[in-house]
């Protein structure tokens, strides 16, 4: 199996050529340190880290996985040494406050870490990425005492974190929870119930393991309004901060499933386990979506990093497997030609490159807005932020983690018998992908969100901010022919959000029968934009380019971004055909006819 | 995990409501025997064996997997007993010649067999479709002497069989092979060389496996045009008859893989191991082909049987888990609907639906034409019946797999994160459905084979067969708006052909570069033929039912047919835009650009 290497030259590329998060770090209070020098002397370092200590074991913690035990889980083999060095290394502190332990960087940086760190081993990095948002949540909706408590122990990586939303009956619609909270008489809680599906959930990583539960109050109102966010330790946390006695926490198996077998997915209970109540009672779940809404933007993190992964094994694959001719002869004198001189062989490279390259760049230029959302000081600036996220967020979790499953689907295709077994990692990439469009919501959840909640919820008013972002763009392009291309494609999407909330007004079930493909295309839409973005930076790169390596760099954006407009953005046309065939060819058919 | 049902009800309807198998039965000598009352006491008998004989071991294949300890493969628990079993029951014979151990019925309805064993378990199953490719390929090609040594043992299923092409540097491109055969003065030939992922290459089952092995004469010619077919015994054959010494054939390790963990894939040495030449030599690879078709309608059954396994599982997860509302509340009194009450929970299950039930027609339809290429006396029907194949093979294969791929995907999604937990054994379905688009040559070289091999090779010749067939079925099926549809997508389909091959003749690059999207659509075309053949059928089943519940049947196959017209067709839409887009977009781009 090819060794994964951080593609660091086309993160610089999103950083500096396209986003431009030097201005962008200058102009938001609290970010003043990360300058330019200080991005380039991380990025290495981080690069190092996922290289060489996180990539090393994602083949052996796949084939070992979690492994649970009398009530106890353990994680692969070198997994806590990969953990203590990331947390001595400072890695876990990079982006939370430094009054509470942590490092003060943007969370856009972190996240670009966070890249490498997921390609190099996803199974690994969910443990620190469930710490992050868990720390978030108490971050925003903690007391000052709860902070004290908790803060920087997570901020150091000394106690993992987890979020227990789901229970057995209730996934998708968590206003059927039934955990329990009674309120003790020291201003805390006890909690009763049993959550499941819950990721790092536990482990031997740490000594104690931070959990945010959602669950009811005794007079909780039924359905989602009567929910409330708490923190419950695995361990209760003496006066002086130590690890105390066990919190009535417990785990009660782990799921044998389909990937990501070195991160324990649990089912935990919590015996008049002690908690506290983060933020109002019965708030519970706007509080979530804090957690939530970062947690999609990290799970389309995970879609890109495998993308990456397999894109980078094909390539390598197909760049020394000889087979067959070309009608171009490239290597006349060997008994065939490597397959990357077939073209049905660069067209499927080439998906998975337009995927993870527009990936990268729509999840970077997500977490700039969430750097604005938790940092500017100007109101207007982080509602616009906030609203533009509020769109972005479903469309990028749903669409990346989908193209994922495609184009990791065609890392294995691309290698033939090769790519179904494990020892080329290709397979694995495709297990471990095809969670991203499960959990944190599934992409029909996500299409009910963009489409019903916020699209109709809105009565539109939720796309604006990128409509005008968009319209701006290409007007500050105007003449360039992928400043045309987008023009055409916002308005063709735009007509198309139009129709489409007509006929859901007057058939709501227009609006489930059309959301999953109402999201995938708007997903094209969003990726054209960052494609015409990234060839227009390119463009003006290729200007500028100093040397033939950088002058390659950026023709290869140029055409990649043709590619894209060619052979991926295409599908849109067949979608806007099944979007509006209306709800009729799903409903008619009885439930109890489906099988006869 | 809910138990496989085999789907009589749907396959009877292919059998007898769309392409009457009664009738081509008795259109053919040696079919005489297969009347509807000797299918309609098969199937039900094939179906109790898949059903409690098969489907059982499915889960625990999986977990358990085929071992290699010291140069033997053992399958899993339960699958000798189960081999066993199948062998006493008589099924190992079903459509083998009588004079050779068999009992002659057609090779279609082995077929519908199959698919119940399939869906049932494919990795066993695999050991069964294997040995019966190679009774196929030694009864067309051994000679007198040959046949008698093997054919019966084959037959009563008391050996099994393997096919043995690829080598560590050849997969797809056969031309490049070294194993080498070298003539002993007894007629037969000494075996050299090492094959791999050879599908149940070595196992337990039975007492002697018998290879089809590819190999070169010491003279002979370079490429495909020097290639000879050997069939090499795992164990020597006595002079009775009975099992002699090793032959000096060994495994040498089995793949860890994506799925289809209970059936062994071998690295299989051959130390000069005795063999026999099977037909001329150097003209292997047209031998071969007997078996490589049949496989790769086998391997286009595998992937219809996993549609299905899915499906079944999908269906009664979404009756039973009840989660959110729907616009039409299904189930006021509890506390949410059942999520088949959602819109998009439908699409998913009819999308399985439709490419299931589907895909079961032209499967079935396909068998046909192997029976009349076997069987028939006529010259001119076998030889439409021939093109027709050569045709529809590549299309069937490559399309059913890729439609499998997507349909188990969804299978999947309709659980959320109980999609990719084991215990539903919906993560299996995808997992085994995997390997459908990879073996017996994948989905880029079925491409390859339709339009570069097929439609270019004979200059558009060889789709005139189908043309000629949907075009009567139109005819038969005037007014019908099913015909209508079904006319204008051929219509369309042939435009797109004509300029296929018009650009792929002015750049050779376009054959390549439109292969998959062409065949992707193609399989749309005829698959739009299945479904109005379906449709047509169903009407008339729905002025002829005499109970409620053929009713409802033929109803549901209505709507299932106008959801594939209205959801599934139009993607041909955004494939007819990328196939004219021309090769530039996938080789303008250097291939040492493709990451740096």
């Amino acid at each position: 199996m090819p060794d994964y290497k951080v593609p660091i030259r086309d993160m610089k590329f999103a950083i500096y050529d396209v986003l431009d998060y030097p201005a962008h770090y200058a102009s938001l209070p609290g970010c003043e340190d990360a300058t330019p020098d200080t991005i380039d002397a991380i990025l290495p370092e981080a690069a190092r880290f996922a290289e060489e200590v996180a990539a090393p074991l994602y083949a052996s913690g796949d084939r070992e996985g979690a492994q649970w035990n009398d009530g106890k889980v353990s994680t692969p083999s070198g997994f806590k040494a990969a953990y203590l060095q990331f947390c001595e290394d400072g890695w876990a502190s990079l982006h939370h406050p430094p009054e509470l332990g942590g490092m003060g960087l943007p969370y856009s940086l972190a996240n670009v870490c966070s890249e490498m760190y997921l390609s190099a081993n996803h199974a690994w990095a969910m443990y620190v990425a469930l710490s992050w948002g868990a720390a978030t949540t108490i971050n925003a909706h903690g007391t000052e005492e709860i902070k004290q408590k908790f803060m920087p122990m997570l901020a150091s990586g000394q106690w993992c974190g987890t979020m227990c939303l789901t229970e057995a009956h209730c996934g998708s619609d968590l206003g059927l929870l039934r955990t329990l909270a009674t309120p003790t008489n020291q201003g805390s809680y006890l909690i009763n119930g049993s959550k499941m599906f819950i990721s790092a959930g536990d482990h031997d990583l740490t000594d104690n393991i931070v959990h945010i539960v959602l669950a009811r109050l005794p007079d909780a109102p039924d359905g989602v309004k009567g929910i409330s966010l708490f923190v419950v330790p695995k361990m209760k946390v003496n006066e002086n901060g130590s690890v105390g006695e066990p919190n009535g926490v417990s785990c009660g198996s782990i799921e044998h499933k389909m990937g990501i077998h070195g991160n324990a997915t649990c089912v935990i209970n919590f015996d008049d386990a002690e908690g506290w109540l983060l933020g109002r009672p019965h708030k519970g779940m706007s509080g979530m979506f804090t957690f939530i809404n970062e947690s999609r933007l990290g799970v389309a993190l995970q879609a890109l990093s495998h993308i990456e992964g397999s894109l980078q094994t094909a390539y390598h694959y197909a760049m020394d497997r000889i087979q067959m001719r070309a009608p171009e002869r490239h290597s006349p004198d060997r008994p065939a030609d490597p397959i990357i001189a077939h073209p049905d062989v660069r067209r499927m490279l080439l998906t998975q490159k337009a995927f993870s390259e527009g990936g990268r760049l729509l999840t970077y230029y997500c977490s700039m807005l969430v750097d604005i959302e938790l940092m500017s000081e100007e109101q207007a600036v982080r509602t616009e932020a906030e609203t533009l996220l509020a769109f972005l967020t479903p469309v990028t979790k749903a669409f990346l983690s989908e193209v994922a499953i495609e184009s990791t689907g065609l890392g294995i295709q691309v290698l033939g018998g090769h790519g179904y077994v494990s020892e080329w990692g290709q397979e694995q990439h495709a297990r471990d992908a095809r969670i991203t469009a499960l959990y944190e919501g599934t992409t029909g959840i996500q299409g009910l969100d963009l489409l019903g909640r916020k699209i109709l919820g809105t009565g539109g008013a939720v796309i604006e901010p990128f409509v005008k972002m968009v319209r701006t763009f290409c007007g500050e392009n105007a003449g360039s022919m992928w400043a045309d291309k987008t023009e055409s494609a916002l308005n063709e999407w735009l007509k198309l959000t139009e129709q489409t909330i007509k006929s859901s007004m007057e058939d709501p079930d227009q609006i489930n029968a059309a959301a999953v493909d109402y999201l995938m295309y708007t997903g094209y839409v969003v990726m054209a934009w960052c494609w015409a973005y990234a060839a227009i930076s390119a463009e003006r790169g290729l200007n500028e380019a100093h040397n033939e390596k950088d002058g390659d760099f950026y023709r290869a954006k140029l055409s990649t971004a043709r590619f894209y407009f060619e052979r991926l953005y295409p599908r849109t046309q067949s979608l806007a055909v099944t979007i509006g065939s209306g709800p009729g060819n799903l409903t008619e058919l009885p439930e109890a006819h489906f099988i006869i």
